[in-house]
């Protein structure tokens, strides 16, 4: 028998009219011959008002006890999903994180799936049993309750397919990956396909329907996944492995972020004891860099510029202003009014000019770019904020997305 | 270091307001020198408010999916109250029923605790941490959570404190163990002490504040308990061994109980055969027999009443028509309207006359009872509804309650 695991996201189970209809779509999957394993999340906003009401008592409230209170919404929701099954007349079970053998390790409410041991699950799917497996929780080995981070539901669906050697569907609020947010561009395509590379360097860069995380997990273990709408029929989106259906396209996506910090700091005596100095101090208050780029000035100093996310915007304020006071004569520039913007494309392993054409098309277009970054297979630029719709309009149209 | 087990009701934590209490009165324990492990109710409604969603699902919800889902409303209170201990200053490590090592057995929602392993919250407690238990719950030998029906909570705090051998607090919402209801008799005494045989009793006839599981295994482990209020100062009742200071008494309590349907069988041929059939039946279509009684009417036939609870009425009313069917020229009489009041005292093992002194009582009052049965330390009346207020205050007066 053929074996599919699929995982419905908070707002497909948000009431039990909705749990109601994907019951309906479990079943339509097993009546097509299929044994199903479901992975869910917590019934809509649930996770969200656990959380408001332990910050109501502690500002961080401890991890550990956090991990504990979130799990029982994704407990509920698959119990539920449970009941409905069987009163639809099909046999059905649900399980925790650790019924389904799943083991993880880390730090709480951010672990790492460690080993899943499969053989409950593997024991109720010969029983002809639908099994639902709540998502984003597991046990560690101090037999602690431990939740995943965010995506942790698509991560439990997709570990699961890789041990269980079969394709992974999401089903989620959106109809599939498409090559730009379709809020930023109307005419945006939904992709019939994309490689796990694009789709990992996309999440990395600001597209929110999966997590780089799950998506990774996948390419490691070659699982196919499927991204589609769970209340809309119509084709989805495939993630997985390149081939030759997918390779005409120069530039896959693009992603938009404004959540954008530049620093820009200037006269910086040319010698990497400053320059190193500057990105020691900013990693031990954990700020994570982005882009950085480095140019001389020609006279024994250098300009820096560097983005990072506007959370850590206090942090390096402070950071700045102690480097400062240790480097006299030094200049430095804040920008926040900025977005990025990245696009993404296997085909610029192959192909040159990308960059090139890039420029071209943003001169053409009067939009000045403060900084650009490249990667093997995508070109990051920093442009105002002022002339982002233009920039989108014009890369969408250019390159067909 | 002493140690004591203290369990709070659903209404002790409906709120994090009401949870704060709680964390107060633990913590002011753990100051007198106590290492406390705390066991938890859900908040307020949230069992039956779980129940109900399953319900609006399927009539009848697979019970091994109940009890995944009502498991979590423990959950999360325990995890709730662990970071408020941590957000006063003390540290806290909240469990479920499987990782406190509560083993259980038997159907779901109605499981008993058959094995418990202490090891961990002796490790945790001896980290000096205040160790919170989610009441109601355990696992059994398949892996599965179950709970363990109707003051499940009471249950796991009286047998985690016969394991750990130690006094086990029960604090609710009223302030101890009445000599009868006070909302039936307005001048009720708390009771200092009750004795464990007495307390069971009283629990099977009615009283509503512990249920006889939980004190019959507090007497099995000789586990002291202390009912006392959560919300108000001042002395509770201790439940614990028959000693002298309690044996002055002849009656320690008095119980109501409404819901009580009467059958009375006339001109049944006197044969064991007859007889046997009318509870055989019963007993095929799981009906629970409270009462029986048995007179012969001179002339080879006899009388039989019985008494079940109301909630059987419809099966009741089913067998007797069969019943009547093979068995010709019997007549069959049902009573609703009628009242079962018990008195219970350990000090009626050794005097006799209890009963003919409420014979005449009731006699002197005008008060007709309709059945009476007797054991050991109880004796119960079946009288008509509209005596009851009569029959509690006579009672009550004469018995000094």
């Amino acid at each position: 028998m053929q074996l599919v695991v699929q995982k419905y996201g908070g707002s497909s189970v948000a009431t039990l009219e909705k749990m109601n209809k994907v019951a309906n779509a479990v079943i339509k999957r097993k009546k097509e011959g299929f044994n199903v394993v479901v992975v869910v999340s917590a019934m809509g906003k649930t996770t969200n008002n656990l959380i408001e009401m332990a910050k109501s008592i502690s500002k961080e409230p401890c991890k550990r006890e956090l991990d504990m209170l979130m799990a029982t919404g994704e407990q509920v929701s698959s119990s539920l999903l449970s009941i409905i099954f069987q009163e639809k007349g099909y046999d059905s079970i649900s399980l925790t994180g650790f019924q389904a053998g799943i083991k993880t390790e880390g730090v709480h409410t951010k672990n790492k799936i460690s080993e899943i041991d499969t053989d409950k699950i593997k024991r109720y799917l010969e029983e002809d049993k639908i099994v639902v497996v709540a998502g984003f929780q597991g046990i560690n080995t101090e037999g602690d309750i431990t939740t995943l981070g965010r995506g942790g539901s698509d991560t439990t669906a997709v570990a699961l397919a890789a041990k269980l050697k079969c394709e992974c569907e999401i089903y989620t609020d959106v109809d599939g990956i498409y090559s730009v947010d379709p809020r930023l561009f109307s005419n945006a395509k939904r992709l019939d396909y994309i490689s796990y590379e694009e789709m990992m360097e996309m999440s990395c860069l600001g597209a929110k329907v999966m997590e780089a995380r799950s998506v990774e997990l996948a390419y490691k273990y070659n699982v196919p996944i499927y991204v589609a709408s769970s209340h809309q029929k119509g084709k989805g989106t495939y993630i997985k492995e390149l081939d030759k259906e997918m390779e005409h396209k120069v530039i896959t996506g693009l992603t938009v972020s404004d959540n954008v910090l530049m620093e820009t700091i200037n006269q910086v005596p040319y010698s990497s004891e400053y320059i190193s100095d500057i990105f020691s101090r900013l990693a031990k208050e954990e700020v994570n860099i982005d882009m950085i780029s480095q140019t001389s000035s020609g006279d024994g100093y250098v300009n820096i510029s560097f983005t990072t996310s506007k959370e850590d915007e206090g942090t390096v304020d402070a950071v700045m202003k102690e480097y400062i006071k240790n480097t006299p004569g030094i200049n430095v520039k804040k920008d926040t009014d900025i977005t990025k913007i990245s696009v993404v494309g296997m085909g610029m392993r192959n192909e040159s000019g990308v960059a090139s054409k890039i420029f071209k098309l943003f001169s053409d277009n009067s939009i000045n770019f403060k900084q650009v970054t490249t990667s093997e297979i995508s070109i990051s630029y920093i442009i105002n904020a002022s002339d982002k719709e233009k920039a989108v309009n014009v890369l969408c149209e250019a390159f067909n997305l």
